[in-house]
């Protein structure tokens, strides 16, 4: 069979049902082999390979299994280097495919043919496989391969860059040299009982002991046996804030810390005297006198599938690395308990009840009614900026349970839109894509892509006329010496309103006098449309954590004599 | 002074006026000392960082000076990866800065502080110099170094990454180590005598001689040197096609060849026995049908900057590295002669007289029309695919001796109105920019920039509502299997007038029937618009050569009789 063939059916194999891309000469093989198998797998064309990256991530976020992105070589390939590095920054199992016509590299020549350089020099620190399929013989090999590494452990993305003739050979796979992982001896059971003995003694001591989950359970498809562990341990639950949607409704779940964490999830955070970190990297300066207080008061409890992220040395704390798909079922079953506090468990509702109203000034309650607005099946995607904290906030307070997705460690503005797309190909509901004026305009071009698609995404835009964060910090920072950040300083903003029209899309937009009824109809359309949502100043209503505060003296600051109350309970 | 003052004081001192970039934390002290010298440096802002990176190659390239562009660590940097890589390829010399918070790497860690990576791992290959500087001692020594890389030798950008505490620093520069390059011996005198002696030979043999002239005359600065070397020897001059605004009306030139090259210019090389090539890269490949022809023929003399690229050999050549702007001054003043033949002279006459007016068909004519509409100082900026051979060709039609700006070794898509950004800014000129419909949208967003700065561009949209080049390789290569192509199988563009409206610019549409004199209006203003060209079908009116065929023999072909008059004079 036609390499290109072959790959496609691989593809296909794996459950990729949906490619993004814009073909380009070298890739027209790969493209025709995706299009003879339609029904099985589409080929998607976004209007600047960035969203084609970034709708991979969206699916392969929700889907929690392989995506597929193609690009043209040169300039195709590297306008998604913001989207492979993303992908390797969260951790998603994405093919990057690409193809170049020109065999190898003499060493110097900048440009050896046209369009083309050395796609593994640059891109393999940002990957977890980089490869140049150069021979025939070894396409199933190095396919077979890339998907492994893509997958196990901690997955990643994977970039494979075919010999356009090899991608047009004709191979027979069975005769193929076949990828065979090396067997891991330790099956879990090993890491499972050290964990066990170590998590029992350090329970038996502890009088508040918190979990604390990041995406890794995500990734490791363990949301189920997490939130059986929870309810057999009956600990209270932190989450990062990416990691909210994991148990949302659990009743032991107390929200997301952080430096924009919630200000009851903080609070509890500061009053732990053991952590068991789940799947979460930890990525607090412990130095900092923000976190410190983490470890000046709790042991920690680390456990995590990449051992690498034990080089970040946090002190009064235990390391396991361990894959959570193996160890967490065997832990569910162990004989591990903690002897319930009464006392524990009523000073985290107290303080969450206490602290629970705070925060949800405008624009928080609009988009709280948006959110509730939907239904729970409706993917919710988050841009990067003031507006990611405003949605994290009115998550919370929404009490939903829809899956929410961040792009947290990479944090690349724009790419909530191109992941919306991605996520709605991944699950074919409707999805709640929210964005800042800066973060809209990044891939503006992919509206394109909705409209003729008639995709049901709806686009909630909140607009602060500013580049907010940034903004902020020139602010505080620079004596509000603005520069390319406000309206009068070079920043700008087309009419938003006008843009829909003209991409031929539904508007609606809403101030803090908006009746949110007059919202829902729009809400309840299949179409896409955009909701602006007119904000005038975000910085103050954003809780955060200014330099050198501890993390449960969130500003803006409460009232003292209540802080002073929640600090001592 | 603070380190960040001082870098933009460099700049300043090196003829810097603009630095276009997106704002981000790490980079507020760079953006904050730009503020501080208004009226001697003006900081632009793009709405995609794509669009910063090609605004910095359009103003590098028509300045033929340093140019620059900044970046906030992560998404904001590798944003501009395709900017870079396209820089490297165009050897146009711009600094990329960039900062990052966060020391050094731990080997294997995937992320070690929110969105930063390891920007030199991923860079070094497509810059001159990559360098993070971390170490305050060394900021003098690095700003210096990278600009003799970035200007010096063949010409080309760096990446400087800035620890953020360096960039916040105190230094004294003066009592810094400064950067001193190697003295180069050699200062041209040598070369200069051995090419001279080997052109004398060669010429005085030679009885269809013809020099061939690239981007390395415009990178060394050697266009009017390179005229009256031209003049003294009398000698028919081909060009590259980004060469093709060097000497355009020299009464010695006969245009750009290639394999979307001119017809008359084509069979002119075909028929050389002396082909003498300046910083010109001579990519084609000489073990083709088509392109063979030429070393067939001819001896070729090749002197470029850049010695590496004589790895890629070609047969019947002589080689010489050496820089042009040391060589080319000596080589006019040298007692070189060629025995003028009025045979070779009126062959090259009557080729150009016979075929000029072929392939001159609509939307040709009035891509003609509009560069004749416009004065010679305003710049032209070319996109990719189909519309650019298109206008290459108008632009031989209308005699125009305005600068056009391509980007061909890398051919980045959407490239166009970014770089007439930078070309405006460069020049204060007006600027025509030619794009496609689908490289229009690549960067749609930065229309905002346009017209909030109601900056002169004419933007020309040649609009044949398909990804045309690709769509005809489908046709010709995959049996008419369109996907992702046309508007039936998944391409699509917006409704322009609408787009251009919405963001508040002026719009004129053009076909076959307009009268260009209601377009002329347009041309004349000075704010921005859009003229929308309707293209309907442009595979068979773009001159090409097929694979195989000889490079004179351009389909669609000519008459055949015609053909071989040609052929025989």
């Amino acid at each position: 069979m036609k390499a290109s063939d072959y790959i496609v059916n691989f593809l296909i194999d794996k459950g990729v049902a949906d490619v993004f891309g814009i073909p380009g000469g070298v890739v027209l093989d790969f493209l025709d082999s995706v299009g003879k198998r339609k029904g099985e797998i589409a080929a998607h064309l976004n209007y600047n390979e960035q969203a084609s990256a970034f709708a991979a991530c969206g699916y392969a976020q929700i889907a929690g299994k392989l995506a597929a992105a193609y690009a043209t070589r040169g300039p195709g390939i590297t306008n998604m280097v913001t989207g492979i590095t993303n992908a390797f920054c969260e951790s998603l199992p994405i093919f990057f495919i690409t193809a170049h016509s020109h065999k190898s590299f003499l060493s110097d020549i900048r440009i050896e043919e046209e369009q083309e350089f050395d796609t593994i020099k640059m891109l393999s620190s940002v990957t977890k496989y980089a490869v140049k399929i150069e021979n025939v013989e070894s396409v199933r090999y190095e396919i077979e391969k890339a998907c492994y590494f893509a997958l196990n452990e901690r997955p990643g993305p994977v970039l494979i860059d075919f010999l356009l003739s090899v991608l047009r050979a004709d191979i027979d796979p069975k005769s193929q040299r076949p990828f065979i992982p090396e067997q891991d001896i330790n099956d879990g059971q090993m890491s499972a009982k050290m964990i066990a003995n170590c998590l029992k003694q350090e329970l038996s001591k502890a009088k508040r002991p918190a979990v604390l989950i990041g995406n890794g359970i995500r990734q490791s498809g363990m949301s189920k046996y997490v939130e059986r562990l929870i309810k057999k341990w009956n600990i209270p639950v932190l989450s990062s804030r990416s990691a909210q949607d994991i148990i949302p409704d659990s009743k032991n779940y107390y929200g997301y810390i952080g430096s924009h964490g919630i200000r009851y999830s903080n609070f509890i955070l500061s009053k732990c005297d053991l952590l068991i970190s789940l799947g979460n990297r930890l990525m607090f300066k412990p130095s900092s006198k923000t976190f410190g207080v983490i470890t000046d008061r709790a042991k920690i409890i680390r456990i995590d599938v990449d051992k690498n992220e034990f080089l970040r040395e946090i002190p009064n704390s235990v390391c396991f690395a361990a894959d959570l798909r193996a160890v967490i079922p065997l832990l569910v079953d162990a004989d591990i308990e903690w002897q319930d506090s009464t006392e524990w468990g009523s000073v985290c509702k107290k303080t969450k009840e206490t602290l629970y109203a705070n925060d949800s000034d405008f624009p928080v309650n609009v988009i709280v009614k948006v959110i509730k607005s939907v239904g729970s099946q409706t993917v919710i995607t988050s841009d990067v900026g003031n507006n990611e904290f405003l949605l994290s906030r009115a998550y919370t307070l929404s009490g939903a349970t829809n899956r929410i997705l961040y792009s947290k460690s990479f944090g690349p503005l724009g790419i909530s839109m191109p992941k919306a797309i991605g996520a709605f190909y991944s699950t074919k509901s409707k999805v709640l894509c929210f964005t800042g004026d800066q973060g809209l305009q990044m891939n503006i071009q992919e509206l394109q892509f909705i409209v003729k698609e008639n995709l049901p995404i709806v686009i909630v835009v909140l607009n602060n006329f500013s580049s907010g964060m940034i903004r902020d910090q020139q602010e505080k920072k620079f004596d509000s010496r603005f520069l390319c950040t406000t309206l009068n300083d070079g920043y700008s903003v087309p009419n938003i309103e006008k843009v829909a029209t003209a991409f031929g899309m539904g508007y609606h937009r809403c101030d803090n006098k908006t009746d949110i009824n007059a919202l829902k109809s729009m809400l309840g359309d299949d179409g896409p449309v955009i909701i602006e949502i007119l904000v005038d100043k975000t910085e103050e209503i954003i809780p955060h954590l200014p330099v050198g505060y501890p993390m449960q003296n969130i500003a803006p600051e409460i009232d003292g004599v209540l802080y002073e109350r929640l600090e001592r309970m």
